[in-house]
This record gives C-alpha cells, structure tokens and sequence, in this order.
C-alpha cells in the first residue's frame, strides 16, 4: 500500500528544492531505468544541480551513448532518488545502504512496495520514461538531444518498440516530441531492435533444434542444457528473450522453457495467453509468478522435469 | 519523372468530386497497400461514396479484421485509384487491365514512375498509410475505428513498429491519433509483431543451421534448398523475413541468402549496411536492386553459386 505518494507536478518541486541528487537504477539494468535516470540527470543538470546516476551493475557497454555520469564519490549526496525500481530488493546488494533513505521513487511497476519517503508511480505507462518526462516538462527545462535520447531510449525499450499492450496515444506523442528534440531514432532502433548478437543467434539455432509441440500443438518446449549454455557464453539477457519465444508460435497457449542450471536442478520459465495461467502451471511445481509469465526450480532429470511441467500444463489446458 | 503531381488537398479535391471509386492494391499485399486502400475506402463510404477495394490476389486471412469491402463488379468504376503501388507492374496480371486508367496514384514510393494521371507521392513517408491519414483529414471525415484499424495497420507493419529509419515525429503523432480514434492496438501489434506460424519458425531453424560467416564475420550466408522449401510451404512472406536476418547479427556488413529456385537455378539475395552496396555485389552477378537491398538469380549448384557470389562480396568488402 503507497500511502506516500505525490503528484508529477510534487516530484518536480521536490527535485527543484534539491541538490547533491542521486540517481539510483535497478540491478541488471535495462533501457527503461538507465534511461529515465539519465533523462532527469541532464534536465537536472541544465537547472544547474549537481547530479549522477549510481547502479550496483557495471552499465553495459551498448549504454555508452547515453553519456551517463556514474557517480563515483564526487559529491555529498543530499537527496536520493530511485528511478523504474519497484522493490528496494532491485537495488542491489552495493546499494542496498541507501534503501532506507530514498526521498523520491519514480516508477510506474503497480507492484511498488512504496519502500520511499515519497513515490511518485503511474502503474498504467509502458515506461518509467514516460512519467519522468512528465517530470522533466513540469521541471521546466527543454528538452535537448541527451535528454531525448535517454527517455527516448527508456521509451523505446520498455514498449517493446512501441508493441506492448500499455502503449497508448500518449506514448507516441511523448515519442515524437522526443524525437522533434533531436533524439537519434535510427542509432536507438538499430542497436536495441536491429541487430543480434552471433551469441543469440547462435542460442536460437540450439533452441529451436529442440522445440516440441504437445497438446495438438497448444504448448511448445524449448531444452536449454547446461552444455549449450556454456558452449554458447549465454547471458542472462540471452535467456530472456529465448524464454519469451516458444508462446509467440501460432495456436500456442503455453511456452515452456527448460534450463539447467546446475547437474540435477533445472530452472522452468513458464509463458501463457489468456487460456492458461502461468502462475498456476508454476505453482504446481512450487513456483509462483504472474498470470502470464511464472517459473520454478525443479530436481532431476531434463527428461523428468519436462514430463513433470508437461503434467501440470494438461491440467491447466484441461481447465 | 513525375510532371503530374498534385498535393493531398488537390487528391482530397478529386476523391470529392468523384464517384464509384475503385481502390487497387499492389500484388502480394501487404499491410500497407490493403490499410492505406481500407482507410481510404471507409472514409469515401463515409462521404457517402460507392466504393470498393481490388487486388491481384486473394486478400490474406491475417488481414480480415480490416472488414475491406472486396470489389466484384459491384459496380461500374468512374474513378480509378491506386494505393502504395509504384509502378503498373506491380497491380499484377489481372489488374493490368487498369494501368492505362488510373487517375489517381497515392504512394511514398521515390521510384514512383508516374503512371497515373494524377500522382500524389511522398517519398519521405515510411507508409503510405502516413499519407492516406493526410488525404482523410483533408476529405474531413472522421477517424473512425474502422479508419483507423486500417491506416495503424499500414503504418505499423510498413514502419517495422515505428524502427524502420524514415519514421518520424509526424509517423507517432498519426500513431497517436489513430490509437485515439480507437485503432485495435493490441490485436494489431500481436497479429503482425508477436506471433508466428509454425512455418516460419520451421524455416528459421533450418536456415539458422545452414549459417555460415565468411571474412571475419563481415559477411553471414544462409542456404534455402528446395527440398527444405518445398517440407515446410514456404510462402513468399516468410523468405522475405530470413532474407533480412543474417544481415541484422552484429558485426555483419552483407547479409546473403540462397534460395533454390529449380534444379540448376538459385535466388540470391544481397542485404548491406553502409559499409558495401547490395546493389554492386548483386550486379556483378547480372542482378541489381537497391543499395542496401538487392537480388541476382544464378545457374549452378548451391556450392558454386555460393563461391560465385562471395567472390563479389570480397571484392566490395576490399573496396
């Protein structure tokens, strides 16, 4: 329950009061937290604040354009303020010091736990990078190209490329003013939606050499040993985006992906549509997670544990 | 040479002043010519207009939330208008009866011939859609559902889900006016950018094992036997997608793929960033195209096509 929260317009009186500002992003940062604190960094900056964006992660190096001022010491941090992270858990271990002390959360996950002295979340955007423009507007400050290719970036990456079902009028509008602004659209959609790794591709080529249809088709099964893994030097992002594949097949309600992950422990991502719950199918095997995206850590075999989760996909087909 | 150009107020001018409205749509249609001929159909019945939308072939499944109104002599054409098709050959053989009669030609082609009496084109536009949205604001109908399924169907699919370089700030403000009008946003982007058939995903796997990086991984090559074409029903849609992959991984300058036409007789396919022209490697082969997409079909084997043809990327590589 957020009983701390302020308005858009209250976040930006707040920062205008403030100095010394720390930007805190979520561990194993993405598009949408690097940029949105990058976006109010430079409008912060143009006000004349002292400012950087601090993350427990070392930022990846396809960021580097974002131009991001990482703090390292060079200043007394006299307020704090967590951009896109949800649960202070997201910090991340070098930053959790700071988890008690977080003035301003802007964030738009529904799931904030409302851990900061005031929040200001919108549960409905696509993106964090649409609220802190909001900010950013209300702030004052025009916007100029490092702003716009950060929430520009933020915006982008959050909806999918503008494809995700949180995407409304608003979204594009904010996108062209971010592009009327200067932002490079060509350089962002190349490098975030126009080209993979041979890492990725090469993942691809082993998950799709085992996909599986059960169920007249209704669920597909990816097998990910820990022999391709390691073969591959797959990374977490990697992992991610073969999870979300299997369901994308046509006529497919339930995707399931099977990683091993140690000898005998296997990690299940199960993805559903509106006809199965993910979170069912997972809880089955002590899992848990959303409606339409859940997991579980299952013993055994590959062979064990793809027949276990099968069982509990028939259920819930069944239902 | 286009001498015969008219502006979007002069187009709207024509449509009103015309009756019994036949809307032809490119060959082998795709979202951009059927939303951009749908929107401008409902808009005309709007206005009270008779009219109806024609096409070479059967409109595909995929499209029939668009609700377009098939021409089948319903009536006696007086007013001829062709929508996102560059040129007469592209209406296809039983369109070509029209090509000497079309008075009125919407595109965002720049290689438009000008066939048409009348040439409304802009080939700045990613989407003819983009375009079709000015001439229905000009006619001064109202963006309906209907409209607007229609017109964010052209702008999404032509736009790559607003990646593609020529979108811009315009493209995401029509973007927003669409999903205001009530445009389907969700059914639209998971029906032509979440999901795919088994069939494509079959073709993926077998072209992703048959890849190969030649010159330190400037150039990826993917082979299309006919045997694998012909076990899977490869459409014509689905190796345009495979076409454009091996040219997205990182590091890759040209992008080739080999498609078996017949026995002794291959497709190739040439994709380039701005490190080499498509145009140039195609061309040393007899084919041609454009600078970062091109084509040349070859006799041989699939071995010898494939040295042949990486012998013109070498040498464009060492340009």
């Amino acid at each position: 329950m957020i009983n701390n929260s302020i308005t858009v317009k209250q976040a930006a009186q707040a920062l205008k009061a403030a100095d010394n500002i720390l930007l805190l992003c979520h561990k194993n940062p993405d598009g949408d937290t690097l940029g949105s604190a990058g976006g109010l960094m430079f409008a912060l900056k143009k006000l004349g604040k002292t400012c950087a964006v601090c993350c427990n992660d070392i930022i990846p190096q396809k960021y580097d354009f974002l131009n991001l001022e990482v703090f390292e010491g060079q200043f007394i941090p006299d307020f704090i303020v967590a951009v896109d992270v949800a649960d202070t858990k997201l910090l991340g271990d070098k930053l959790s010091g700071y988890a008690e002390n977080v003035d301003l959360c802007i964030d738009h996950h529904p799931s904030n736990t409302g851990y900061a002295k005031t929040v200001c979340c919108d549960g409905a955007l696509p993106a964090a990078a649409q609220l802190v423009m909001q900010v950013v507007e209300e702030l004052g400050t025009e916007l100029d190209i490092d702003i716009a290719n950060c929430l520009y970036t933020g915006l982008m990456t959050d909806t999918g490329c503008f494809k995700y079902s949180a995407t409304t009028a608003e979204t594009h509008i904010a996108a062209a003013k971010l592009l009327s602004a200067g932002a490079y659209h060509d350089f962002i959609a190349n490098r975030f939606f126009m080209s993979k790794s041979r890492r990725t591709i090469e993942l691809e080529k082993h998950a799709l050499n085992t996909l599986e249809y059960y169920f007249d088709g209704r669920c597909a099964v990816i097998e990910l040993p820990a022999s391709v893994l390691e073969a591959v030097g797959a990374q977490p992002s990697d992992i991610d985006g073969i999870s979300a594949m299997p369901r994308t097949i046509e006529g497919v309600d339930v995707g399931i992906t099977i990683r091993q992950v140690s000898e005998n422990m296997f990690k299940v991502s199960v993805r559903t549509n509106e006809n199965a719950s993910a979170n069912e199918i997972a809880a089955g095997l002590g899992g848990g997670g959303h409606t339409k995206a859940a997991g579980c850590e299952v013993m055994g075999s590959m062979e064990s544990v793809k027949n276990a989760i099968l069982r509990e996909v028939e259920t819930a087909l069944c239902r």
